[in-house]
Protein backbone atom coordinates (compact mmCIF):
# COMPACT_ATOMS: atom_id res chain seq x y z
CA UNK A 1 0.00 0.00 0.00
CA UNK A 2 1.73 3.38 -0.89
CA UNK A 3 1.68 6.53 1.58
CA UNK A 4 -1.44 8.44 -0.17
CA UNK A 5 -3.51 5.10 0.64
CA UNK A 6 -2.64 4.76 3.75
CA UNK A 7 -2.99 8.27 5.34
CA UNK A 8 -6.46 8.09 3.35
CA UNK A 9 -7.67 4.84 5.34
CA UNK A 10 -6.40 5.94 8.37
CA UNK A 11 -8.51 8.94 7.68
CA UNK A 12 -12.27 7.23 6.63
CA UNK A 13 -11.97 5.47 10.03
CA UNK A 14 -13.05 8.91 11.25
CA UNK A 15 -16.38 9.30 9.22
CA UNK A 16 -19.33 7.33 11.40
CA UNK A 17 -22.41 6.46 10.77
CA UNK A 18 -25.40 8.99 9.54
CA UNK A 19 -22.42 11.86 8.86
CA UNK A 20 -22.59 13.83 6.11
CA UNK A 21 -19.23 13.70 4.53
CA UNK A 22 -17.32 16.25 1.98
CA UNK A 23 -15.46 14.29 -0.80
CA UNK A 24 -12.24 15.90 -1.94
CA UNK A 25 -10.70 15.76 -5.11
CA UNK A 26 -6.79 14.24 -6.33
CA UNK A 27 -4.77 11.62 -6.48
CA UNK A 28 -4.91 10.80 -2.08
CA UNK A 29 -8.60 12.06 -2.03
CA UNK A 30 -9.30 9.02 -4.82
CA UNK A 31 -8.13 6.60 -1.88
CA UNK A 32 -10.40 8.01 0.21
CA UNK A 33 -13.60 7.88 -1.71
CA UNK A 34 -12.90 4.22 -3.09
CA UNK A 35 -12.14 3.34 1.03
CA UNK A 36 -15.54 5.21 1.87
CA UNK A 37 -17.41 3.00 -1.14
CA UNK A 38 -15.81 -0.40 0.72
CA UNK A 39 -17.21 0.50 3.53
CA UNK A 40 -20.40 2.06 2.02
CA UNK A 41 -20.66 -1.40 1.01
CA UNK A 42 -20.19 -2.99 4.22
CA UNK A 43 -22.90 -1.71 5.79
CA UNK A 44 -21.96 2.04 6.50
CA UNK A 45 -25.03 5.00 6.02
CA UNK A 46 -23.53 8.12 4.91
CA UNK A 47 -24.16 10.71 2.72
CA UNK A 48 -22.06 12.58 0.56
CA UNK A 49 -21.09 15.87 -1.39
CA UNK A 50 -18.54 16.44 -3.87
CA UNK A 51 -15.76 18.75 -4.60
CA UNK A 52 -15.46 18.16 -8.48
CA UNK A 53 -17.72 16.43 -11.10
CA UNK A 54 -14.55 14.21 -10.79
CA UNK A 55 -15.34 12.80 -7.11
CA UNK A 56 -18.67 13.21 -8.03
CA UNK A 57 -19.14 10.64 -11.04
CA UNK A 58 -16.40 8.38 -8.85
CA UNK A 59 -18.89 8.35 -6.11
CA UNK A 60 -22.36 7.76 -8.09
CA UNK A 61 -19.59 5.05 -9.76
CA UNK A 62 -18.73 3.36 -6.47
CA UNK A 63 -22.34 3.62 -4.83
CA UNK A 64 -21.41 6.26 -2.40
CA UNK A 65 -24.93 7.84 -1.56
CA UNK A 66 -24.81 11.74 -3.05
CA UNK A 67 -26.97 14.13 -1.15
CA UNK A 68 -27.59 17.68 -2.94
CA UNK A 69 -26.09 20.74 -0.84
CA UNK A 70 -29.35 22.59 -0.52
CA UNK A 71 -30.76 19.80 1.45
CA UNK A 72 -27.96 19.98 4.25
CA UNK A 73 -26.80 22.82 6.69
CA UNK A 74 -23.45 21.80 7.04
CA UNK A 75 -21.07 18.56 6.20
CA UNK A 76 -19.56 16.95 9.72
CA UNK A 77 -16.12 15.62 8.13
CA UNK A 78 -14.26 16.23 4.32
CA UNK A 79 -11.01 14.33 3.58
CA UNK A 80 -9.13 15.90 1.26
CA UNK A 81 -5.80 15.97 -0.08
CA UNK A 82 -3.10 18.84 -0.47
CA UNK A 83 -0.50 20.21 -2.25
CA UNK A 84 1.79 21.50 0.76
CA UNK A 85 0.58 21.18 4.42
CA UNK A 86 2.76 23.63 6.55
CA UNK A 87 3.44 22.55 10.64
CA UNK A 88 0.09 24.51 11.86
CA UNK A 89 -1.73 22.92 9.20
CA UNK A 90 -2.21 25.67 6.51
CA UNK A 91 -2.57 24.10 2.95
CA UNK A 92 -1.66 25.20 -0.15
CA UNK A 93 -4.34 23.25 -2.10
CA UNK A 94 -5.53 23.45 -6.11
CA UNK A 95 -2.90 21.74 -7.94
CA UNK A 96 -5.80 19.69 -9.94
CA UNK A 97 -8.28 23.21 -9.88
CA UNK A 98 -10.87 22.32 -7.73
CA UNK A 99 -9.47 24.57 -4.94
CA UNK A 100 -12.84 26.84 -5.12
CA UNK A 101 -15.43 24.24 -4.61
CA UNK A 102 -12.77 22.52 -2.14
CA UNK A 103 -12.50 25.41 0.12
CA UNK A 104 -16.42 25.89 -0.05
CA UNK A 105 -16.67 22.33 1.41
CA UNK A 106 -13.96 22.89 4.09
CA UNK A 107 -14.93 26.28 5.15
CA UNK A 108 -18.52 24.81 5.64
CA UNK A 109 -17.27 21.28 7.61
CA UNK A 110 -17.35 20.69 10.95
CA UNK A 111 -13.93 19.07 10.66
CA UNK A 112 -11.88 18.55 8.06
CA UNK A 113 -9.03 15.92 7.78
CA UNK A 114 -5.99 16.79 5.27
CA UNK A 115 -4.21 13.46 4.19
CA UNK A 116 -0.94 13.98 2.42
CA UNK A 117 2.32 12.07 2.03
CA UNK A 118 5.45 12.92 3.90
CA UNK A 119 6.36 15.19 0.39
CA UNK A 120 3.85 17.14 1.25
CA UNK A 121 4.79 18.07 4.79
CA UNK A 122 7.00 21.87 4.22
CA UNK A 123 8.91 24.18 7.13
CA UNK A 124 6.93 26.87 5.31
CA UNK A 125 4.43 27.32 2.45
CA UNK A 126 5.23 28.48 -1.03
CA UNK A 127 7.31 25.92 -3.00
CA UNK A 128 4.53 24.48 -4.33
CA UNK A 129 2.94 27.72 -7.13
CA UNK A 130 -0.25 29.05 -5.36
CA UNK A 131 -2.95 28.61 -7.89
CA UNK A 132 -5.02 31.80 -7.77
CA UNK A 133 -8.85 31.10 -9.54
CA UNK A 134 -9.20 34.20 -11.58
CA UNK A 135 -11.94 35.17 -13.59
CA UNK A 136 -11.82 35.19 -17.58
CA UNK A 137 -12.23 39.03 -18.64
CA UNK A 138 -9.35 41.39 -18.38
CA UNK A 139 -7.42 38.64 -17.34
CA UNK A 140 -4.23 40.05 -18.18
CA UNK A 141 -5.14 42.95 -15.91
CA UNK A 142 -5.74 40.71 -12.51
CA UNK A 143 -2.32 39.15 -14.00
CA UNK A 144 -0.92 42.63 -13.51
CA UNK A 145 -2.17 42.82 -10.05
CA UNK A 146 -0.83 39.69 -8.83
CA UNK A 147 2.85 40.83 -10.41
CA UNK A 148 2.69 43.15 -8.00
CA UNK A 149 2.67 40.93 -5.44
CA UNK A 150 6.19 40.20 -6.59
CA UNK A 151 5.34 36.73 -8.65
CA UNK A 152 5.21 35.99 -12.15
CA UNK A 153 1.90 34.37 -12.81
CA UNK A 154 1.72 31.50 -15.14
CA UNK A 155 -2.14 31.14 -16.62
CA UNK A 156 -2.29 27.00 -16.27
CA UNK A 157 -2.43 25.51 -19.56
CA UNK A 158 -4.17 22.13 -20.53
CA UNK A 159 -3.66 20.20 -23.59
CA UNK A 160 -2.31 23.24 -25.39
CA UNK A 161 -5.58 25.30 -23.99
CA UNK A 162 -6.40 27.46 -21.46
CA UNK A 163 -7.62 24.89 -18.26
CA UNK A 164 -11.00 25.77 -17.08
CA UNK A 165 -12.21 25.36 -13.62
CA UNK A 166 -15.58 23.82 -13.20
CA UNK A 167 -16.46 27.58 -12.51
CA UNK A 168 -15.39 28.46 -16.09
CA UNK A 169 -12.53 30.37 -14.58
CA UNK A 170 -8.58 30.30 -15.37
CA UNK A 171 -5.98 29.63 -13.02
CA UNK A 172 -2.90 31.43 -12.50
CA UNK A 173 -0.12 29.47 -11.06
CA UNK A 174 2.26 32.21 -8.42
CA UNK A 175 5.59 30.95 -7.44
CA UNK A 176 6.03 32.89 -4.47
CA UNK A 177 8.85 30.62 -3.37
CA UNK A 178 8.11 31.08 0.76
CA UNK A 179 5.39 32.61 1.71
CA UNK A 180 6.13 34.46 5.22
CA UNK A 181 2.40 35.60 6.20
CA UNK A 182 -0.40 33.29 4.90
CA UNK A 183 -2.86 35.09 6.33
CA UNK A 184 -2.33 38.35 5.17
CA UNK A 185 -1.04 37.30 1.50
CA UNK A 186 -5.06 35.56 1.71
CA UNK A 187 -6.36 38.72 2.68
CA UNK A 188 -4.25 40.67 -0.24
CA UNK A 189 -5.54 38.20 -2.84
CA UNK A 190 -9.07 38.09 -2.40
CA UNK A 191 -9.25 42.23 -2.73
CA UNK A 192 -7.98 41.96 -5.96
CA UNK A 193 -11.58 42.12 -8.51
CA UNK A 194 -10.96 39.28 -10.47
CA UNK A 195 -9.48 36.84 -8.11
CA UNK A 196 -11.96 34.57 -6.74
CA UNK A 197 -10.49 32.43 -4.52
CA UNK A 198 -7.38 31.41 -3.91
CA UNK A 199 -5.23 27.94 -3.19
CA UNK A 200 -4.08 29.12 1.09
CA UNK A 201 -6.14 27.21 3.04
CA UNK A 202 -5.12 29.12 6.28
CA UNK A 203 -6.40 27.23 9.87
CA UNK A 204 -9.56 25.61 8.27
CA UNK A 205 -8.32 21.97 8.80
CA UNK A 206 -8.49 20.38 11.98
CA UNK A 207 -6.37 17.17 11.52
CA UNK A 208 -3.76 15.96 9.53
CA UNK A 209 -3.21 12.29 8.47
CA UNK A 210 0.52 11.72 6.69
CA UNK A 211 1.42 8.63 5.28
CA UNK A 212 5.29 7.98 5.60
CA UNK A 213 7.41 5.56 3.39
CA UNK A 214 8.05 3.22 6.05
CA UNK A 215 4.79 2.33 6.95
CA UNK A 216 3.70 4.68 9.75
CA UNK A 217 0.64 6.90 9.73
CA UNK A 218 0.76 10.10 11.94
CA UNK A 219 -2.62 12.20 13.08
CA UNK A 220 -2.37 15.29 14.53
CA UNK A 221 -5.38 17.49 15.53
CA UNK A 222 -5.05 20.67 15.48
CA UNK A 223 -8.00 22.88 16.29
CA UNK B 1 -31.99 67.60 -19.15
CA UNK B 2 -32.56 65.44 -16.63
CA UNK B 3 -29.99 64.99 -13.21
CA UNK B 4 -28.46 61.67 -14.57
CA UNK B 5 -27.61 63.70 -17.56
CA UNK B 6 -26.45 66.78 -16.04
CA UNK B 7 -23.85 64.51 -14.17
CA UNK B 8 -22.68 62.14 -17.02
CA UNK B 9 -22.25 64.86 -19.68
CA UNK B 10 -20.05 66.68 -17.13
CA UNK B 11 -18.30 63.99 -16.33
CA UNK B 12 -17.27 63.39 -20.14
CA UNK B 13 -15.99 66.70 -20.34
CA UNK B 14 -13.07 64.83 -18.73
CA UNK B 15 -11.91 62.78 -21.34
CA UNK B 16 -8.91 63.69 -23.43
CA UNK B 17 -7.67 63.16 -26.78
CA UNK B 18 -5.95 59.68 -26.81
CA UNK B 19 -7.53 58.37 -23.50
CA UNK B 20 -8.52 54.58 -22.90
CA UNK B 21 -12.00 55.05 -21.37
CA UNK B 22 -13.60 52.58 -18.99
CA UNK B 23 -17.70 52.66 -20.16
CA UNK B 24 -19.70 51.95 -16.66
CA UNK B 25 -22.85 50.34 -16.79
CA UNK B 26 -26.53 51.73 -15.90
CA UNK B 27 -29.15 54.11 -16.25
CA UNK B 28 -26.71 57.30 -15.70
CA UNK B 29 -23.86 55.60 -17.64
CA UNK B 30 -25.89 55.46 -20.24
CA UNK B 31 -25.56 58.83 -20.53
CA UNK B 32 -22.47 58.89 -20.43
CA UNK B 33 -21.86 56.55 -23.18
CA UNK B 34 -23.79 58.69 -25.61
CA UNK B 35 -21.97 61.70 -24.86
CA UNK B 36 -19.00 59.86 -25.43
CA UNK B 37 -20.38 58.88 -28.56
CA UNK B 38 -21.59 62.28 -29.79
CA UNK B 39 -17.64 63.82 -29.17
CA UNK B 40 -16.51 60.83 -30.89
CA UNK B 41 -18.81 61.79 -34.01
CA UNK B 42 -16.82 65.71 -33.47
CA UNK B 43 -13.73 64.21 -33.81
CA UNK B 44 -12.42 63.09 -30.45
CA UNK B 45 -10.42 59.81 -30.68
CA UNK B 46 -10.33 57.37 -27.99
CA UNK B 47 -10.07 53.77 -27.17
CA UNK B 48 -12.92 52.21 -25.06
CA UNK B 49 -13.41 49.38 -22.68
CA UNK B 50 -16.74 48.52 -21.15
CA UNK B 51 -17.78 46.71 -18.24
CA UNK B 52 -20.73 44.76 -19.36
CA UNK B 53 -21.83 43.51 -22.68
CA UNK B 54 -24.77 45.72 -23.13
CA UNK B 55 -22.47 48.58 -22.72
CA UNK B 56 -20.05 46.54 -25.45
CA UNK B 57 -23.22 46.92 -27.78
CA UNK B 58 -23.99 50.29 -27.21
CA UNK B 59 -20.14 51.37 -27.69
CA UNK B 60 -20.88 49.55 -30.86
CA UNK B 61 -23.90 50.53 -32.03
CA UNK B 62 -22.58 54.67 -31.55
CA UNK B 63 -19.59 54.34 -33.66
CA UNK B 64 -17.04 54.17 -29.99
CA UNK B 65 -14.29 52.29 -31.06
CA UNK B 66 -13.66 49.29 -28.94
CA UNK B 67 -9.86 47.89 -27.63
CA UNK B 68 -9.39 44.75 -26.34
CA UNK B 69 -8.09 44.36 -23.09
CA UNK B 70 -4.81 41.89 -23.84
CA UNK B 71 -3.93 45.33 -25.97
CA UNK B 72 -4.15 47.71 -22.88
CA UNK B 73 -2.38 47.86 -19.11
CA UNK B 74 -4.65 50.29 -17.78
CA UNK B 75 -7.68 52.60 -18.42
CA UNK B 76 -6.90 56.33 -18.12
CA UNK B 77 -10.45 57.49 -16.77
CA UNK B 78 -13.78 55.13 -16.20
CA UNK B 79 -17.26 57.09 -15.80
CA UNK B 80 -20.03 54.98 -14.38
CA UNK B 81 -22.87 55.22 -11.87
CA UNK B 82 -23.63 54.21 -8.34
CA UNK B 83 -26.42 53.08 -6.44
CA UNK B 84 -25.06 54.96 -3.36
CA UNK B 85 -21.76 57.38 -2.60
CA UNK B 86 -21.35 58.65 0.77
CA UNK B 87 -19.49 61.54 1.81
CA UNK B 88 -15.61 60.17 1.51
CA UNK B 89 -16.28 58.98 -2.11
CA UNK B 90 -17.14 54.84 -1.13
CA UNK B 91 -19.92 53.33 -3.11
CA UNK B 92 -22.56 50.64 -3.34
CA UNK B 93 -22.48 49.65 -7.05
CA UNK B 94 -23.86 46.40 -8.98
CA UNK B 95 -27.86 47.21 -8.61
CA UNK B 96 -27.73 46.30 -12.28
CA UNK B 97 -25.56 43.44 -11.90
CA UNK B 98 -22.40 44.24 -13.29
CA UNK B 99 -20.36 45.03 -10.44
CA UNK B 100 -17.58 42.56 -10.99
CA UNK B 101 -16.54 43.50 -14.12
CA UNK B 102 -17.36 47.48 -13.15
CA UNK B 103 -15.15 46.95 -10.18
CA UNK B 104 -11.92 45.27 -12.03
CA UNK B 105 -12.72 48.46 -14.31
CA UNK B 106 -12.26 50.85 -11.56
CA UNK B 107 -8.85 49.01 -9.59
CA UNK B 108 -7.51 49.60 -13.00
CA UNK B 109 -7.90 53.23 -14.05
CA UNK B 110 -5.79 55.84 -13.41
CA UNK B 111 -8.86 58.14 -12.33
CA UNK B 112 -12.72 56.71 -11.74
CA UNK B 113 -15.35 59.21 -12.31
CA UNK B 114 -18.80 58.26 -10.53
CA UNK B 115 -21.62 59.93 -11.54
CA UNK B 116 -24.58 60.30 -9.37
CA UNK B 117 -27.69 61.99 -9.22
CA UNK B 118 -28.34 64.42 -5.65
CA UNK B 119 -30.95 60.72 -4.49
CA UNK B 120 -27.53 58.74 -4.30
CA UNK B 121 -25.81 60.86 -2.03
CA UNK B 122 -26.20 59.32 1.91
CA UNK B 123 -24.52 60.03 4.65
CA UNK B 124 -23.62 56.19 5.37
CA UNK B 125 -23.93 53.16 3.17
CA UNK B 126 -26.29 50.36 3.06
CA UNK B 127 -29.59 51.85 2.44
CA UNK B 128 -29.44 50.12 -0.44
CA UNK B 129 -29.34 46.45 -0.58
CA UNK B 130 -25.34 45.41 -1.20
CA UNK B 131 -25.42 43.16 -4.25
CA UNK B 132 -22.67 40.12 -3.65
CA UNK B 133 -22.03 38.08 -6.61
CA UNK B 134 -21.59 34.34 -5.38
CA UNK B 135 -20.82 30.97 -7.37
CA UNK B 136 -23.64 29.03 -8.51
CA UNK B 137 -22.22 25.83 -6.21
CA UNK B 138 -23.53 25.38 -2.88
CA UNK B 139 -25.08 28.65 -2.76
CA UNK B 140 -27.14 27.76 0.26
CA UNK B 141 -24.00 27.34 2.10
CA UNK B 142 -22.69 30.55 1.36
CA UNK B 143 -25.72 32.39 1.79
CA UNK B 144 -25.59 30.68 5.61
CA UNK B 145 -22.54 33.03 5.40
CA UNK B 146 -23.44 35.83 4.57
CA UNK B 147 -26.54 35.36 7.21
CA UNK B 148 -23.85 35.43 9.97
CA UNK B 149 -23.35 38.81 9.09
CA UNK B 150 -26.26 39.75 10.47
CA UNK B 151 -28.62 40.15 7.03
CA UNK B 152 -31.38 37.96 5.14
CA UNK B 153 -29.90 37.74 1.69
CA UNK B 154 -31.82 37.41 -1.23
CA UNK B 155 -30.96 35.62 -4.40
CA UNK B 156 -31.78 38.03 -7.24
CA UNK B 157 -34.30 36.76 -9.56
CA UNK B 158 -35.03 38.18 -13.46
CA UNK B 159 -38.49 37.04 -14.70
CA UNK B 160 -39.17 34.38 -12.72
CA UNK B 161 -35.56 32.48 -12.85
CA UNK B 162 -32.52 33.32 -11.12
CA UNK B 163 -30.50 36.41 -12.07
CA UNK B 164 -27.37 35.22 -13.97
CA UNK B 165 -24.24 38.05 -13.95
CA UNK B 166 -22.02 38.02 -17.71
CA UNK B 167 -19.66 35.71 -15.41
CA UNK B 168 -22.32 32.76 -14.69
CA UNK B 169 -22.65 33.64 -11.47
CA UNK B 170 -25.37 34.38 -8.71
CA UNK B 171 -26.37 37.76 -6.71
CA UNK B 172 -27.04 37.65 -3.10
CA UNK B 173 -28.45 40.91 -2.22
CA UNK B 174 -27.84 41.57 1.17
CA UNK B 175 -29.86 44.54 3.06
CA UNK B 176 -27.60 45.68 6.00
CA UNK B 177 -29.03 48.91 6.36
CA UNK B 178 -26.39 50.80 7.71
CA UNK B 179 -22.51 49.85 6.72
CA UNK B 180 -20.47 51.17 10.00
CA UNK B 181 -17.09 50.40 8.16
CA UNK B 182 -17.06 49.75 4.81
CA UNK B 183 -13.45 48.73 4.16
CA UNK B 184 -13.79 45.73 7.19
CA UNK B 185 -17.38 44.34 5.87
CA UNK B 186 -15.70 44.24 2.24
CA UNK B 187 -12.38 42.13 3.81
CA UNK B 188 -15.21 39.94 5.80
CA UNK B 189 -17.36 39.27 2.54
CA UNK B 190 -13.96 38.21 0.36
CA UNK B 191 -12.99 35.92 2.91
CA UNK B 192 -16.17 33.90 2.62
CA UNK B 193 -15.34 30.68 -0.22
CA UNK B 194 -17.68 31.26 -2.54
CA UNK B 195 -18.07 35.33 -2.65
CA UNK B 196 -16.67 36.08 -5.74
CA UNK B 197 -17.15 39.94 -5.09
CA UNK B 198 -19.33 42.50 -4.01
CA UNK B 199 -20.47 45.57 -4.45
CA UNK B 200 -18.88 47.53 -1.93
CA UNK B 201 -16.56 50.52 -3.75
CA UNK B 202 -13.97 51.37 -0.76
CA UNK B 203 -11.44 54.70 -1.99
CA UNK B 204 -12.26 53.25 -5.26
CA UNK B 205 -13.64 56.82 -6.47
CA UNK B 206 -11.62 59.75 -7.53
CA UNK B 207 -13.93 62.13 -8.49
CA UNK B 208 -18.11 62.25 -7.73
CA UNK B 209 -20.07 63.72 -10.17
CA UNK B 210 -23.32 64.59 -8.54
CA UNK B 211 -26.33 66.68 -10.54
CA UNK B 212 -29.04 68.47 -8.32
CA UNK B 213 -32.91 68.98 -9.60
CA UNK B 214 -32.38 72.87 -9.38
CA UNK B 215 -29.84 71.83 -12.74
CA UNK B 216 -26.34 72.63 -10.43
CA UNK B 217 -24.35 69.41 -11.14
CA UNK B 218 -21.15 69.50 -8.39
CA UNK B 219 -17.68 68.07 -9.20
CA UNK B 220 -15.83 66.63 -5.82
CA UNK B 221 -12.04 65.38 -6.16
CA UNK B 222 -11.32 62.71 -3.31
CA UNK B 223 -7.83 61.56 -4.45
Amino acid sequence: MNTKQLAAEKAVESIEEGMIVGLGTGSTAYFAIRRIAERVKEGLSIRAVASSQHSEDLAREWGIPLVAFDEIEAIDVTIDGADEADGEANLIKGGGGALLREKILAHHSRRMIVIVDESKRVERLGAFPLPVEIVPFAENLTLRSLKELGVEPQLRMKEGVLFRTDNGNLIADCRFGSIDDAAQLERRLNLIPGVVENGLFVRMAHTVVTGYGDGRVTMQDYM
